[in-house]
């Protein structure tokens, strides 16, 4: 582009100029590619606790704490202090031959919220590159053991570990929406885990019973020998919210150690507070995984940082005498500014018991969630801890793509104008809200959704 | 691991504690697998314009200028208020639906000052995920052209592109010290374009006519309908700063178009003024990319950011009728303060005028740099712009991977204690200081490594 327009730009543009580039230059995440430059996008201007504003002014609470990340909540002055401090003090120094006090801190605090003997933590720049090196580790691990053909990954439809090629490639959402590829020579995916979704007349634990077979069943097809790692979501979250059966997780851990599986659990949503533990895996599931990748809430989404977190056991069978490089890693691991504020959200988690919070509040957030069941066009009503997903009913003969949309997007524009901001997810919509919401908040923001669901009713009844 | 450290991780910790967290908890990228644990790595302090402390207080010249990204310097005051400013305002906000006012200018700005129709950008979190992005987006690209088997790209040995799965598998370094995976199926890698190392008695015009044949004849018999894309950092910056002959960036990129190949010009390093322009493609090397990637100096080090930038050709070729989603992306693309850093940096580089600054003082570093030609033990002095390499001389029957270390790691030792940082890689040392380095610092920099060459030749002739 010419330089014709410098100037406007370095001034403070008006509201339309904002819109107008944001539309034709910033192409975003999961854009629709026929209509991407022709909508106008929301801007959002400011944030303070559990509410952001847009552009025009408008107010609304922040209902998927940003992207499953903002637990303290926006605009914390010590934050933006903590930040400016370390930015002054040491903003950049290379991780790949220099540590730093945040970066050794931080590590350090990591290894002791981390279960069982999972110690080393490598730090990447979000939830992505945590999973990329996680099964790039595996495949480190592999290697050097003389198993270079264990390196398939079993991994679950619905789920998502991000977007890079290789964290892509394990994902299962959308995989038919999209033109990207996917190596998927070194995937296999199981069926949904999800219990709404269960034969009907099965019961839980028979339903329950089928997923862990799934898994032992798939390893074996593959072969043990060829099969690296089993990644799994706790709460399969961007896949909406799907909590699988009780029992779940410890089964399918001791399968894969019968097999010789690498157990990588992806906390990226569930660490650091959603489920009210700093992770889940232990508290909450009972298992204690060979590798566990977080990011968003580590830093409550205030900077970039990812982490994976790698048991000694793993540690020490990656570890030889020859001199062999873990030649993985980031300009921006470890950052140490992203690392002061990890350290600054954690003390702030800590000083108001966020955690304590979020186990106090959780069982009133997911009752005012479970009341949602007298409307009849709901399907399902499911979460845990401050997650929570609103399922439509998929009504016979209407689950086109197109139709099924409609009522994650209709109850999303609805409470948008109410004040609330949803995600939807094709006839989904979910939420996780900042942990530091409080139990009026939590009223106030479950009364928008009531009242959006008797509107959507009486559309869809109307349209139907 | 337990909670019985928990008391006095929050506390302040001594020098020797942290030194202990950061051996036993922060696995660091390229980290030599037999002794990663059992060495003390250095702890890197605080900074301020060209200078770090370490934790032991020694105060070096921080000679790789991070890691080829502090352009403006450490410490800047400006940078921490625009930093603690947009904490405040806003810190999160999901890219994934949302776009705030910082990314917005940013992208616009981007546009600008990228060459020819690149006015889409697409934020990530730093260079591997630009890199993924920009690989990504050309399968998305060939498979919407229907054209699914056009995916193979073209590297060249000694590249570095990052170390994402897919940016690993394009890059060209350390493929056999290493036991991670790449996808060779994928990659095609052409011979070393360094002039330093071409043939005895062949000219530098024999050279690179050579060098684009070598392009020419891979797309030939790969068949073009396999080759996707040539990825191409203008200067090969970690593989040694290695400057290809002059004409060959033209001339490759017009045998891309001819064969319907994109071109990628990765300038993750070469961008933001290291070589006195904002992006080195057209105005140094005359050529207008198909994608440009960036980061590094985009935010001068201070936060993650990086960005794939996306000309409208190709744009307009990804866009069609069809409802498909470009699911790729990051809950970090275009974080909002990461983008008000990156404007800040902008900021400061135009009103200190820095791209003239290094324009004007660069001709006196590499005159600098030249003058070692008279050290014997030099085996070839390259760079341009504030980009430098020193090459130790392989001696006949010496070239053992542990002998030919010695050079870079000697030097690098040297020098470290007579107050200069360098990068060792292999037999090289590397350098590329803060951009804002004065004339006389130039000289105390290369006063040092003046003196360090004269004590590791005559080192190493006592050795040899």
């Amino acid at each position: 582009m010419s330089g014709a327009h410098l100037k406007s730009v370095r001034n403070s543009p008006t509201v339309d100029e904002l819109h107008e580039w944001d539309r034709l230059h910033n192409l975003k995440p999961w854009s629709m590619m026929n209509t991407w430059r022709e909508e106008d996008g929301q801007i959002i201007d400011r944030g303070d606790g559990i509410y952001m504003w847009d552009s025009h002014g408008r107010r609304m609470i922040d209902g998927p704490g940003g992207m499953w990340c903002v637990q303290i909540g926006h605009g914390r002055r010590e934050m933006a202090d903590a930040i400016s401090d370390q930015v002054m003090r040491l903003a950049y120094s290379s991780p790949f031959s220099t540590g730093t006090e945040p970066a050794a801190i931080l590590a350090r605090r990591l290894a002791e919220f981390a279960p069982g003997d999972l110690n080393t933590v490598f730090f990447t720049t979000g939830g992505s590159t945590a999973v990329d090196t996680a099964l790039r580790a595996m495949h480190f691990l592999n290697n050097r053991r003389g198993m270079p053909d264990k390196k398939i990954v079993i991994s679950r439809e619905r789920a998502y570990h991000g977007s890079t090629y290789l964290s892509a490639t394990v994902s299962g959402k959308e995989r038919n929406r999209t033109r990207f590829d996917k190596e998927n020579r070194l995937v296999h995916f199981l069926p949904d885990v999800d219990p709404y979704r269960r034969p009907e007349g099965m019961s839980i634990e028979a339903f329950c019973d089928q997923k862990v077979d799934d898994l032992e069943q798939a390893i074996l097809e593959l072969g043990p020998e060829n099969v690296g790692a089993f990644i799994a979501e706790p709460i399969l979250c961007s896949g909406g919210v799907i909590v699988p059966p009780p029992g779940y997780h410890k089964r399918t851990l001791e399968i894969c150690r019968k097999h010789d599986v690498l157990y990588i659990s992806d906390e990226v949503v569930t660490g650091f507070g959603r489920l009210g533990h700093w992770f889940a895996s232990e508290p909450v599931f009972d298992i204690v995984p060979d590798m566990i990748t977080c990011a968003k809430g580590l830093t409550s989404g205030y900077l970039p940082l990812g982490a994976c977190i790698i048991s000694d056991r793993v540690m020490e069978q990656m570890t030889g005498p020859e001199e062999v490089l873990f030649s993985n890693g980031y300009t921006y691991s470890a950052h140490p500014v992203s690392c002061a504020a990890a350290l600054k959200n954690i003390e702030i988690m800590e000083r108001e018991n966020v955690l304590g919070h979020v186990r106090e509040v959780a069982p009133y957030f997911q009752e005012r969630l479970r009341s949602f069941e007298k409307f009849p066009i709901v399907g399902d009503l499911r979460g845990m801890g401050l997650l929570g997903c609103i399922e439509g009913k998929v009504t016979e003969g209407r689950s086109s793509l197109a139709l099924d949309s409609d009522f994650g997007t209709r109850l999303d524009t609805i409470c948008e104008e109410n004040g609330l901001l949803l995600r939807p997810l094709i006839n989904m919509a979910v939420f996780s809200p900042p942990l530091i919401i409080s139990k009026a908040q939590i009223d106030a923001m479950f009364d928008i959704i009531e009242d959006a669901l008797e509107q959507v009713s009486s559309e869809m009844e109307v349209d139907g």
